[in-house]
């Protein structure tokens, strides 16, 4: 995966998650730090559904795989 | 919220999610330093089964809405 190209896909996220990782809302969780692997499956459930939440569902929807792989890169790598 | 009530509990979090809040497991999230707010939900949608994950339905099942109050509060609590 490419942190990277997560962090540019990640403009659209920081209103909410900001570009540090730091939740920016209430209702936002922190992703600095978190794992990999959840980040990963917490957008793939968002895009397919299986996960709900509105404002989640409607971000998710575009991502590619490879954006997912990339956003979760990114977010992990940020220090908590 | 009863932070400490909630480390109390904890004792049956602790396997994947550690009393210090950082994953135990790969699939499992760092906890420590969340949104208070986030992780009650998240508990609050396990126990109802808006969200689906079977071990988090299980051990989310016989939560009082203490208890998750409680929880949230504790490992909000923790250095990330």
């Amino acid at each position: 995966a490419d942190a990277q190209a997560g962090r540019a896909k990640a403009t659209q996220c920081q209103a909410c998650h900001g570009l540090d990782g730091k939740s920016k809302l209430p209702e936002a969780p922190h992703l600095a730090g978190q794992l990999e692997q959840y980040l990963a499956k917490a957008l793939k459930d968002y895009k397919s559904g299986a996960r709900k939440d509105e404002m989640m569902n409607m971000m998710a929807k575009p991502l590619s795989d490879a954006d997912i792989a990339n956003l979760a890169a990114f977010y992990s790598s940020l220090k908590p």
